[in-house]
């Protein structure tokens, strides 16, 4: 596989080197985007997209993604942060700055099923996600050559029923120091400590346009139900399966012409590209999450 | 409401007097083609559309809808009919011949919400759905200036726990004749004998993407469960409720940005869309139905 | 027509009655978004949406639409505005202060085809579209009865090539006060001096995918080029033809099998659809012009 | 890249030994299906899909595609062949029969951008495109590694305005056989020999929704139009620039917000799509050419 050059991820870096974001929920009142603003103000910084959200206007939650310019970025983001924290204390935020330089690490999990994973590296590889991915971990030894080809560790766990907690010890281990997992069509089920370890950070894409067809073959339960669209779900892991907040999802026309096999094949175009966007926005820090439910910040 | 005029209806008319609709489903095996479109030839009919489904191409079951030209339609519907009959019982053939100029008496059912209704209306007045709307039947008065605006009955019938059956009654006769039941938005349950009089010459609209948010109040289901598409679905009624065979489905993307209240309001535009899609395909003899499933010939 | 209660109208003017929208436009610098927002603070408002973009981070010009809540909001508007002043100045911006509880005054042109006026008149009815629909201007008497159904004026003012200056001077008395104008399939062509008049004020809805197909007979061309989907195009309108700044587009797919009628039935759902979410926008303040582009906040 | 196996090709052949597809054109008149699947009834055959158009049901002319099972195949094709002649010209028909498990030749030509040769490539390998890509042709040599780790032969042919003849002669060569001719984002024009060698027989990608944005740089021609969506198309080369028969298109939703990099990083998506759907429809014999248009059977 043509390889991305080093020169290449160098010269995104350089440009988004004063780039940070600033993800901000609180209880709605007043004067939070004065404070806010006032704050980036005072620094120096130069705002270049502002997102904000709240749930209800009355009494609700007020979400804010802010994204800015600011010289010296590197130096200054520990300080940053210190100043900021007075104003977060008074307004009981959540909040969290990241500079959109820094490349967040990812790992895949797969199964068999490639076209998941390959639309991730393709993409990745051609620039558009902006990570690192450091580990591709398989219950398989299939896709080996394919993933050390674009220049990334493969390691395969083989998953038994006998062997699910030390297989996943191992998994925690190759996955070690992750921002994200990606589950690419990863047909095993994650235990509870996991999935607490990756709160929100396990986005899982599902063959189907969820909450329709929850659980195991969704394509013949598409199929049996004569649905005339299909569709696929990205969503963040949770303990109750097919149930977590949802990130993206979209749908594709099929007639009773498609079979089983038909379903699968055009189903698997929208699962790579719902899967797709969805780490794209969770890599730019847009998805945000609040009781069930994301906020995708465009 | 300005209408149609008689002189447009009767342009449609004229223009399809001779074209005809043949609808047939038998065993699947060699030679049904042949037989058919040998027979039509000798009539001296022209085929101007044909489709065809197997659903299995071992064992399977085939579908056909043919539609041809043939002089004097009208006058030799019954001998042709007649002539027919052999083949089919050689084929063991389930058929029916339809002139394309006969509309279709439709009787539409409505409770409060108007959108549905307004859109069969106008795409009926504007000549884009072929039928004679005989009725409109509600369990409110609101829509009664509306209706008789575009010179159509409207009988309010209204329906309440205690009345149920004798309001079903006075439904049965207002709909007498029908050859279609639209159930545009109709928030009432029908009976098993209202249904099983009319089997698969009943659709419904349901505000959600079937099978997902079954029974009542989609839009709050869709809302919390935080879907980024809402959708609708145009099915045949049966007994087992908003799981009859579908016949068009269609979503619209949301954000977190929307309320219930919106997803209302941009779920009717499906709704109707969807609805007004079924209709136009059952009027023209499109749809199909083999098991729970359609089949919709383009 | 069953019409919306002046009710109905009350509870939302009621609940909108402290909401007010601010479009900013101005050289980009920091500093801008902290001044806003310190300004809102101080006068007491509660932000509940705001939304911002930069044509170019460097050197670029700045856009915000901003929707606060603000106590006694219709005694204070001009206060609040004579108190922007100087900040409006310091930052070169150009802006407006808008009550969301004040309709605008919407005044339709349209010449034979209703499916575009129908659609603005139902979702307005529905109360979908929040404005003062004032009048509806044809050079057909046809439509006249439907819309005064509405409660609507109807004048009919008919255009020919002798009388196009006359007629324009009664046009242009009859949309007296209008602040929008909506051109619902009008097929004539507007002076320069009316452009000028409401420039970025009047919506056109062309039946096209623009840049393909400007000019006469979109379908037409649109059905000889073999185009495998068609669309539609809301824009305001310039003193050039069918190249004035996009506010919305969608696309229908169609196939072979579609003659010119069918592409153009097929087309005026997309049509309808398109404009009356244009309108919807621009009725809301979302819609910003810069250059020959728009920016639709969401 | 790990490579579907052999074995799953002899499968797929296997399947289909004895799947036919004949494709018909012919001037209309009454009696085309009664004798042609009359034929194929006395020649045992199972038709298993069927699809016509009359491009005027008046005096049009006739197309078919019709996909059956005829027991022996491989050894009774040229007998069909003869036997069907006196039927051709009795209808003077234009026709084809083509064996389904013969797999076309494919060469692909592409520059530097990747991604669509990479989604060909992909659903080859995958089994979703049946196909023998017999070689990939650049003008550059950089992705030689990858196309040959799919075990295809990679031809650099670089060309420049003093070597073009020559080149060419070296490109036909390299094509040598192909039934089928790509251009996955080759971004030269072939010379008027070529396009008559191949006629018919080369698909090409442009990076629009035609006929919007003929000629070099569509995404900057969108962006500056300020358009809502971008699209692609997949035609047929023909002399003229851009204005080859339409076989597929699709688009993308954008907003204000994009610039021309991320314009072509969404539309890279949509031209992998629409080429890839383009490419498998060929493949399959669904595309009939008539005019300067396609009919595409589903």
């Amino acid at each position: 596989m043509q390889r991305l050059s080093e020169r290449e991820w160098q010269a995104y870096t350089e440009k988004y080197k004063n780039r940070a974001r600033m993800l901000i929920s609180c209880p709605d009142r007043p004067g939070i985007v004065a404070a806010i603003s006032h704050f980036l103000f005072q620094q120096g910084a130069n705002i270049v997209q502002s997102d904000q959200y709240t749930t209800d206007p009355e009494s609700g939650r007020f979400f804010m993604r802010i994204e800015f310019e600011l010289s010296n970025l590197e130096e200054r983001c520990e300080v940053i942060k210190a100043a900021f924290s007075p104003i977060a204390k008074n307004f009981e935020m959540e909040y969290s700055l990241v500079q959109a330089s820094k490349r967040k690490k990812v790992a895949i999990f797969v199964s068999k099923e490639d076209h998941c994973l390959l639309e991730l590296l393709w993409r990745w590889n051609s620039g558009e996600l902006y990570a690192d991915i450091s580990v591709v971990i398989s219950n398989h030894p299939d896709m080996r050559e394919t993933v050390e080809s674009f220049g990334i560790p493969y390691h395969c766990i083989p998953v038994t029923k006998e062997n699910k907690p030390e297989a996943e010890i191992a998994q925690i281990a190759a996955a070690e120091g992750a921002d994200l997992i990606v589950l690419a069509r990863y047909m095993q089920i994650l235990s509870p400590r996991f999935l607490e370890d990756y709160a929100m950070r396990i986005i899982n894409i599902h063959h189907s346009f969820l909450p329709a067809f929850v659980g195991a073959k969704p394509y013949e339960q598409a199929y049996r139900r004569g649905v005339k669209l299909i569709g696929a779900t990205a969503h963040y892991v949770t303990e109750e399966l097919d149930a977590g907040p949802i990130i993206e999802q979209d749908v594709q026309r099929v007639t009773h012409q498609e079979d089983v096999e038909t379903l699968k094949q055009l189903g698997r175009q929208v699962e790579r590209t719902v899967l797709a966007r969805a780490v794209g926005w969770h890599l730019e820090d847009r998805v945000l999450v609040y009781g069930n439910k994301t906020i995708v910040f465009p």
